[in-house]
């Protein structure tokens, strides 16, 4: 639990959430970006971030995680604050016409403008299909790794065949008193070099391999206790487990933005494209979270969309302050 | 003269109408860009080259000039038609609906889709106020060096204080047969190296300095013939002369867009904003010269006006095919 006090609340720090940073900063505007995610950067650093982008202009090429790193240099001077893996779960309005954000870690951000750069939505791991996974959740289960301390001396059992699983099993290995991989396939979609260390550990009998397989049930008293799983000839194998990490990646929700009394279209909330305003007074959308007639879900269209909101907050924040248009060629980027 | 066909007919080659060039490319349009001025870049080459700007998103910092060649690299896999050091004079609607375009030069450019990204108008030289100067223009007197080959053992004078009339001074020292250089202050607003290298000229007698004066009158007999300067004191110096090249900048005037029928509001085109069309179907304007309610003449929204302009261009030259939106990253770029 933590509280700010900030003039804008940023509400997803993909690469649309950071650049309005730098905008409102131009304007001598503070501030705060929260995410879901543990990282910045949005959809480019959790789905893509190894992949060239064209479309950046200025840029014949760009990877996605340098342009995230480039945004994050160009901001600095601004020096924004960030809760990164947390959840806004609730936004509203106090009687003085400023707003209350409100996070899965009750961290509060009050401020006089919010600007909701959700993207997507908010990345939630995607849940493998098992009776009852939900009521084991906190209690065994769990769908990221926060604190891999957490798992010292533990018997743990991950699920999946991408980069996380591989990564975290290799890592576990070490920490954990156990470690089993469970997976669908016998080869890996993640890097081939995690795949090979991983059957090393297998065949050196570090971890427990078992492929071909699914789990079936998952059972305990209060928390988790066996996982079973069931393999191509439909045998039955039940492990003794402290803990499950299905790792599924993440998709994208909409989540709690969708309650927040917003006009809502096709999963993205309508904008006016003259400062990209909602339908409430002092709260903003841009990037791929918002609809206009001829929207594109571009970064390059966020960009031009955090320009205008910008100047449009500041009018908010001071009504009674004139705003002159300034180039930064000629008035340079003043840090605070 | 020249005749060009191409399906879009880009008049400025700034830096919102390169960058048109790669969005019509992503879709598989080519385009021919034609500019008044000699080099691409727009405002960025001609007037403010060699300085940083701080807000292109994902650059902490770029030069003009830098921002302009990576746009020129950008759209090199499309390879545009340029037009250079042409004016746009005329541009009219055939009965099919397409579009000729016609230049100074009598280049016509014919196309479906005319996109106006013309900035804060054609750079037109400034000029001096002389008595009967415009009657020596092409008689002797011009605004911009073309071929330097021209002045071989003529006499020429330039007049100016800045990086055009010293840089010409020293190089047409070593091909004109005299060359007179006549400025209004003692200091030059030029590169410090560059007057050093003209003061050094004029000290060698190689080229004439007259300092802290201004040209009077011009004679000639259909051509240029004498040059007639004040100084401080009010005396009056009279020069032979072939040519008369005055460098006292460019100014951007809206010129000749005015007069096409387009809605237009303080020296701007009015525009839609789902797709920045003009009120002529099937003409654009993008960038600066464009006008609409929250409009900031900023280099970054000139690329989102470039990018939904392409999607509706498409759908102009092309009415019966689909249109599906593809990331770069996932498709990459195509080149032709
Ligand atoms: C494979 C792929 C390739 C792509 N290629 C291109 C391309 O070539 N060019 C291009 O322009 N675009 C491309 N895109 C699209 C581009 O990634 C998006 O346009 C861009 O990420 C949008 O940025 P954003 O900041 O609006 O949102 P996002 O990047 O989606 O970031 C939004 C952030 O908000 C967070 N969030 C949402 N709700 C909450 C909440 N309630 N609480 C806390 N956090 C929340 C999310 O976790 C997320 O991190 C591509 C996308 C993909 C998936
Ligand atoms: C000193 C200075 C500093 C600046 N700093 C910044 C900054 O930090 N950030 C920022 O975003 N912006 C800045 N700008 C503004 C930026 O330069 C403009 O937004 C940008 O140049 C607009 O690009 P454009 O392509 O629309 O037009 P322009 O760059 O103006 O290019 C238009 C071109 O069209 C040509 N043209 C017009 N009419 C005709 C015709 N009839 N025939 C032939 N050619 C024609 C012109 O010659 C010109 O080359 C600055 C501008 C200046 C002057």
């Amino acid at each position: 639990m933590e509280l700010v006090t900030t003039d804008i609340c940023i509400i997803g720090a993909g690469p649309v959430g950071l650049f309005a940073v730098f905008e409102a900063g131009l304007l001598k505007m503070r501030c705060h970006l929260i995410d879901v995610l543990p990282q910045v950067g949005g959809q480019l650093s959790e789905i893509y971030p190894q992949k060239p982008i064209y479309d950046i202009p200025g840029f014949p090429t760009i990877n996605a995680q340098q342009l995230v790193d480039g945004l994050m240099e160009q901001i600095q001077p601004f020096h924004p604050g960030f809760s990164l893996a947390e959840r806004v779960n609730e936004l509203f309005q106090l009687e003085d016409g400023s707003f209350v954000t409100r996070t899965s870690d009750d961290t509060e951000v009050h401020s006089k403008v919010v600007v909701i750069a959700g993207g997507l939505g908010c990345f939630e791991p995607r849940k493998p299909v098992i009776d009852g996974l939900e009521q084991f959740e906190g209690k065994g289960v769990a769908y990221m790794v926060k604190n891999p301390e957490a798992y010292r001396g533990r018997k743990v059992v991950l699920a999946g065949g991408g980069d996380s699983a591989l990564d975290w099993t290799i890592f576990l290995a070490d920490i954990a008193e156990e470690v089993t991989l469970i997976h669908r396939g016998d080869t890996f979609r993640g890097a081939p070099d995690s795949a090979e260390k991983v059957f090393e550990l297998a065949t050196e009998g570090k971890i427990n391999l078992i492929l071909q397989s699914h789990i079936n049930a998952i059972k305990g008293n209060g928390h988790l206790q066996q996982v079973e799983v069931i393999g191509r000839d439909n045998e039955t194998t039940v492990i003794e487990a402290d803990h499950l990490i299905p790792l599924f990646g993440l998709t994208p929700k909409l989540g709690p933005i969708a309650e927040w009394g917003l006009n809502v279209d096709k999963s993205a909330i309508m904008v006016d494209t003259v400062d990209y305003s909602t339908n409430v007074k002092g709260v903003y959308a841009i990037g791929d979270i918002n609809i206009y007639p001829g929207k594109l879900k571009l970064i390059l269209c966020g960009f031009h969309e955090a320009a205008l909101m910008a100047q449009s907050a500041f009018k908010h924040v001071y009504p009674d302050q004139k705003l002159s248009f300034k180039y930064t060629t000629v008035y340079g980027v003043t840090a605070f």
